[in-house]
């Protein structure tokens, strides 16, 4: 059986008086600050080895495949296994929840996930249906050969997503990651683009689970620890998915183009995408003039999209919050015991906060 | 449980006097003149409604996952759920049988392939598969909401795969299928480069559900027979899966070349690749020295690769072979009756036959 | 000086009773079918050696860098030197007219397009111009490393742009281009989609220097000619430049997709892509409610755009139009003396329009 | 008449004390640490407005068109006007040198990159030649409409090319451009990879014209100075242009994916790839098992290829190359004073200092 773990997460990094970037955060600093989207999680942590999950992100709350939204997904590095790439290219929508779990349990939760979507009211005569599955591979601290992900997480997650503060660091598909060497997880953070470029919200969800040269707001921590990888090999291998939507009315196109930014937030944590890493972007907006019905009396659709040259303050607001979000991650999750007695140890954050004063980038 | 059809197949397009393009073919006409090539189907026919299955094609009949061979896919059009796409794109290299199945199915047949790897000798510390399946849509007759398909009939299509003759029409992943009206199924050819240019062999394999204006052999059939879509609906929309193989020392970037050429074949049949298609080409070359291990104690490879001159007869060799695999298909494929009643026929041979006649196509 | 060489066509294919395909044609069969589109050449042959020139394709008759079209440029064999691909690819539109011309006069081509709009009314503070410039290779005709293509030529093209009949043949971009070893040149047709899909216009126009193992209509031409490519060097080799624009509200990401159609109808003449093509599709869309204003008060657009599901008939005009413009260049044009002494003959008409009955293909 | 500027060069960052990430790096801290590699300019700097000029990297001295490298061009954002990019992503290799100037001078340096490569002993006979040109637009300060780049400053540049220390800032194709607000240039940097891992060498060089929230090694220099975007319009936009050589034996495939992370190495100086930028990374490897003879009596090519998993310290390589470059273009460019008296101003390096300082980033 599953185990909900229960809520009791650390403090986020803006908590400690770290800040990143220069653009406002929305209110719960949250890919939920984009009106309507909801996330969900399940949390599996069972036995010694069982340490893995759910998670998954609705960009609203009705029939998603009657009402796609408009949509696009980036391949940083493609040394990953996420479902579903080649229809939102072509159509350039989401018509499925978006949900992220281990690199071996894809199968399962994609399969769930059309089970969802058949079993929706309205749904009963659709035959195709394109789910959207990003993960990350937790098989340090995971029995990941196990495959210990069933269809009911898959389902459980969906319908525990809510608006709000969302859950980070071990929770979800976030259980069992690791990153730069310490406990990964889930993170997330939001920003909101100045007001004469309209006001839009980008919020941003990770899974981390990937390896590099560790930066914190731009204090070489992993330098500072001794953290450097000198092989090259497991010790920055994984993978990192983000996920981005914003309510700013973009084509899939430009959504392509909000998407690549995601790389840029990552790449300012030290990460490098390295060979074994499969980083994947994925974006969605949430505009209600632009979202899509599965089908229609009318040959066309009336959109009101955003010109090209009001992109370039969501595009910060992309990094910034991707470099947040990755940082969250690591300072929500805490110690984990798995797999053969494998552990990874939270990031020392009293270490951190050390050095975060030595180089003067503490907020008093 | 699974039926596995008895195999009686219907003549070739060859066989009636039909000759497509200028190039010799293999010894079979098949994919399998590329040596080591292995094809294995299941077949499921069982009561009023379901009509599906699987074939998979493994490329050589060592472990594929520790002896990984160069490849490619291309999206001819995106609207599908292939499995496996972004790895093959970053890699280069596919380390898995491909396996073609139903649209819903791909996550059953997905998680088949990673047990299937994580299963076999030497894998036992596998913690990461990228499987590659293909899918058409055979929602008409099969009753596809129900996702018959098992973890052992994947298994079955991988164990059964066999060099020699292909068997074609009705079987494995082309058991549902519908093509231009007609019934479609699995089809193959093959071509030999001409002599100068290394005698290499173009192997294809297509699983057949597409729509468009059928032309066979430049004969405008659709036209004689009226059966011109009016709709563009579902009378265009289905799928095409190709898969090339070539004993050719390809790189991955010239696999992509190449699978670009199927479509160019795919298109003298009179396919349009219409919004709804799902039209990918995945591409792999056996050359043996280029096969590559999945470690290895030296960072380099040693290979040996056509240069990009010697790439054309190669383009032409996949256009025949795909035009041919998929007139094959048509041609072998028997009328079959399925879900809610549905039939779909088999192409009148002799209309057809006698439509060659009309203009002059058949050989004497 | 450049001489404009006279009109005097030659009849296109439809007018000998062979007729491609199963949609209506325009009234001119042409790319101007599309309502503002213009079409101009300069044609320059002089001497023994100068057979090259130039054609304009402008897609409406304002200011295009004041008022942008969506576009999208599709590759479908990148040996070529084609300017203006990434910025078409990112920002989804075209700001220049769109010039064909030989291979080594692309950048004269391209600068004197960027002068050409520098100096419009209205762009004095222009600072940063996306020339498009497509281009085959007709060195074996004109003394193409003399690159005599000046800036005037260029203008010459623009100026000249009219709408109504296109000439076709040895005319402008195609004077001295080569296709399957007959003369090449300049050709153009037209497709109407069906009215219950909008009655929308795809045109094509398309500068021929290609080879392959040629059919026309299905008749299997190359091989009763014994013009089968052995050597697949020079003899197959040369590119294909595509122009599609339609009066369909296609969106930029959905202009791409029908791009990659024109390539299924190059297909269809026997064409195969070889490793030398430069191989480039260009799509344009003239609706008025999606035309891009350069600057603007709002940062939002308000556009009309077809659904995806639209899109299928499109795709068939596309195939068919190319095909037909396709072999109206062969048709056009002419028998050619060039550089060296070198020689082209036009297709011998006489002797395919027998092949033609001989299987069937002439309407009476 | 071109006046070549005497060589003054300011101090690099390294020289203040400010180290940038965590390997070592080559010799002269340049791209002329792979071996063979020169780097030429013309900078052009006359009267009132001219401020422009014309770099050049041969990745070897030998006739690259006949003696071509792999090769790859990444686009991190596509406003730009790159002249070659389709013909390297189809064939894989660059036949010329490389050439980067100011946006409406492409054509130009194309033009006069087609005339050398003629005009080299034995490409007599040559008649397609694919020029690979990059630019960003200087027009600032640069009378960019007069376009005053010449065929003679081209040539100069590529005659000029040498080994050894590389010039930066104010010259060449970085005379006249525009960084983070401050004055901009050419910059350079290499890294050695791991002796485990080959002890590859990767050289970067970078023409600098971007904006975004500028930081210095971590250091928030933008907001330390308020210099932070408001309209994201012309404040952010530009571009930047990124060579990357490196003497590890790479396929295209992974000199593509090297390229990908030189815009990690951007994104760590603050730069977001806005709207208006033309981010383009070109990609060559140097190894001599690898370099590709135009003709060849043999259809086949041995290479020696760097394997997948060797590749993340390279892309490490790359990303802390690129972020010194492009930091090392803002330490030794000069103010400048151009069009229209517009005037640029160098980096406060006394203010920078203090600020490195303040975040105790300066080495003792």
């Amino acid at each position: 059986m599953a185990v909900t773990q229960v809520f009791s997460q650390g403090k986020r990094i803006r908590d400690y008086g770290i800040e990143i970037g220069v653009l406002k955060t929305g209110a719960y600093n949250a890919i939920t600050d984009v009106e309507g989207v909801l996330v969900g999680h399940t949390t599996l942590i069972m036995g010694d080895s069982i340490r893995t999950g759910v998670t998954a992100i609705l960009p609203h709350s009705d029939n998603i495949f009657q009402l796609k939204v408009p949509a696009a997904i980036y391949i940083g590095n493609g040394f990953g296994k996420l479902a579903g790439y080649s229809q939102v290219k072509e159509l350039g929508n989401i018509e499925t929840p978006v949900v992220l779990t281990n690199t071996l349990s894809v199968p399962t939760a994609s399969d769930a996930l059309i089970g969802y979507t058949l079993d929706q009211q309205g749904n009963t005569t659709v035959r195709s249906v394109n789910s959207v599955v990003g993960e990350t591979n937790d098989g340090y601290l995971n029995d990941i050969r196990g495959r210990h992900v069933k269809h009911e997480h898959v389902i459980a997650a969906i319908k525990n997503a809510k608006n709000g503060p969302v859950e980070e660091g071990n929770v979800g598909a976030g259980t069992g990651t690791v990153c730069f060497g310490f406990k990964g997880g889930i993170g997330t953070s939001s920003r909101i683009a100045p007001e004469s470029f309209g006001s839009y919200t980008v919020g941003v969800l990770v899974q981390t689970n990937f390896g590099g040269v560790l930066e914190i707001n731009g204090v070489p921590v992993a330098k500072e620890l001794g953290n450097i990888p000198r092989q090259f090999n497991y010790d920055v291998d994984g993978s990192c998915m983000m996920v981005v939507v914003t309510d700013a009315p973009l084509s899939s196109r430009n959504l392509e183009r909000l998407a690549k930014r995601a790389i840029m937030g990552l790449a300012k944590t030290g990460g490098i995408a390295s060979n074994g890493s499969g980083d994947y972007v994925i974006a969605m907006s949430t505009a209600k003039s632009n979202l899509i019905p599965h089908s229609s009396d009318s040959l066309l659709r009336e959109t009101k999209i955003l010109r090209n040259d009001g992109l370039s303050p969501l595009f910060l607001a992309t990094i910034e919050a991707t470099e947040e979000a990755i940082l969250n991650s690591l300072f929500t999750a805490e110690t984990m015991l798995g797999r053969d007695g494998h552990k990874i140890s939270s990031i020392p954050i009293d270490t951190v906060l050390s050095l975060m004063k030595k180089y003067n980038k503490l907020k008093d």
